[in-house]
């Protein structure tokens, strides 16, 4: 059995910088994927258009045959200047909003309770049809009567995006990572009447496909912002993933910290490292629901359309195949000193990927 | 300021065995907890009338004022006639039951979803009048419709409860270490119109009226089970705690691992450590409450009377003094290699205690 499943792509990676990126940009293709689209939550985060592209020209080295998309950090430093001036260069595909404190490296981020100060930069992403791509959660609070947390911050988010939604309705939008039904029903609405192009779609990854709360209860390694939910959030996700609706694509937010940080007993970081299997990984999940083939839209077809990506665009018009061939996840993944713990560590997966060269 | 707590009780403690016992048997004391309800799940666990006194006898050993209650672990190799056996030789209070599999050193236990096989012990128990001492949570399974997870695992728990009290009206049972308030809406409802003595009581730790779903994700330090719940359950134990509803009383489940154990990426050990500042931890919410005068029906008046503790039983009457000296928690508490992390660990509490000897 194979699967040609076209120009794959990843619409939200981390790949770090320094050494991290050394070992991790090269796993991208390594995972069956073609395109990766960037985040920008380096330390200090990626704000300007000379950053940018030099952090691209970094990643390109290291990955010559993958085609990526860059993001800017949306912060108080962007502008709406910044933003056509960026669309003109074509340095970038999209800007990502993170509400300050949710996850890794996002102190510097956005009070998604009124985001009025940012609209002149929406406005200019929707004028230059570039993305907003979204962390969908509120901060944790305890304040009485509104106490958000890990498990509500998602649910609670979505009258935003709503909003957002109203009041750029021209405006592409993402919701990173879903996890709950309510994401998932709340997209399904936003699109169900819609006969034009899609302006909100939603992201999701391949962990939070297989998790629960209970996988890392207990279990740094799976622990991740969002945290996995219910198993009728999970039911509802690969619900989603499997539909062929194509305003849901995948985006893994693959999110690689070094061994000793999930080691500790406070303060774990967040983030489940996928990127070196992510197709296997997505694989495993489509076939046990016998949906093998609603594969290519999920990875490849939806996710360009909702980008509109063009063959120009892509460094390589390589195909990633998909094989029934078993493979065992490695312990760790490392180069040096530095290692890192890929999801699912140690279990075998049914599906292998290989690459077919297209000229 | 200070308040005489009188002989105080923790009714659930774990301090296991070996090296672990030696380091934690004393910090009972330190912890200003002069009688100590005994956990069964050492490895293998104790259900033998010898093994019980045995352990009994090295702890107090190491404890010499503490009084010690000892437990026996609900299994198969229980019978009616050791209870009586037990009960005669007054080597138990009661029996401690763990579904198989929810929590450390658990697998010897029974399926909650079907406790007939075990109502003969029960008979003997309530008989005896010795206690049923209730993990009150339901394994974890995603068998489609009646999904189980760390977060409703005790609420599906309660009719099993409920019927436990129906089939056996007289047994006194403990629903142990509540976590939701749908447990406390359970145990209070069982007790509204009741108006002989108390058969179904709910113990409540310190750390689950400090901790939420937020405070575990990312810090093993305060992961166990059951898993710290919302922010409205975290209220419901408060008020249940402070209430001065004599069915509430105080069990720390307080649960030492070694450090090493909390600092892996995989297979965390559930459990927080909370023994040696068992007191001022707890003296820290109801002040925060504004409820001190609550604070001895809790910790020592109403457990008590409960188990129907007499003058006689005790090896030491000295009192528990709490005064208000700021303390701060150590990041380790160890001896020779053993390292076991503290609850609020490096944090600082406002409250210290003092014994004062009774003869």
């Amino acid at each position: 059995m194979s699967i040609d499943l076209g120009v794959t792509g990843d619409f939200h990676v981390h790949l770090r910088d320094g050494k991290m990126m050394e070992l991790i940009a090269p796993t991208v293709r390594e995972g069956g994927v073609s395109i990766a689209y960037i985040m920008p939550n380096l330390v200090p985060p990626i704000t300007t258009i000379d950053r940018v592209v030099q952090y691209k020209n970094e990643l390109q080295a290291l990955a010559p045959k993958t085609t990526f998309l860059m993001t800017l950090y949306l912060s108080k430093e962007l502008t709406p200047e910044l933003i056509h001036e960026a669309a003109k260069l074509k340095a970038i595909a999209g800007v990502k909003c993170y509400p300050a404190g949710v996850t890794t490296n996002s102190s510097a981020g956005v009070d998604p309770n009124d985001f009025s100060d940012f609209y002149p930069i929406f406005k200019a992403l929707e004028e230059e049809n570039l993305v907003l791509n979204l962390h969908g959660e509120k901060p944790s609070t305890d304040k009485d009567g509104e106490e958000i947390h890990v498990l509500n911050a998602e649910p609670e988010f979505l009258p935003a995006l709503k909003k957002l939604h109203s009041d750029f309705p021209n405006l592409k939008i993402v919701l990173e990572h879903c996890t709950t039904k309510a994401a998932i029903d709340t997209i399904n609405e936003i699109n169900q009447d819609n006969k034009g192009p899609i302006k909100v779609a939603a992201s999701i990854t391949a962990h939070h496909l297989s998790l629960i709360v209970d996988n890392w209860a207990g279990n740094p390694i799976n622990f991740c912002k969002p945290v996995a939910k219910l198993p009728q959030d999970r039911k509802a996700l690969v619900a989603a993933a499997t539909s062929g609706n194509p305003w849901f694509f995948f985006g893994s937010d693959s999110a690689p910290h070094p061994l000793h940080a999930k080691q500790v007993h406070v303060g774990v970081c967040a983030g489940v490292y996928t990127q070196a299997l992510a197709i296997p990984y997505i694989a495993q999940v489509f076939d046990k629901q016998g949906k093998l083939d609603k594969l290519k839209g999920f990875v490849s077809d939806f996710g360009k359309q909702f980008y509109e990506i063009k063959e120009e665009d892509l460094v390589s018009k390589d195909h990633t195949i998909l094989v029934r061939k078993e493979q065992q996840v490695p312990d760790v993944v490392s180069q040096g000193d530095l290692k890192v713990a890929p999801f699912k560590a140690g279990e075998k997966l049914d599906f292998s990927i290989e690459w077919k060269s297209i000229n």
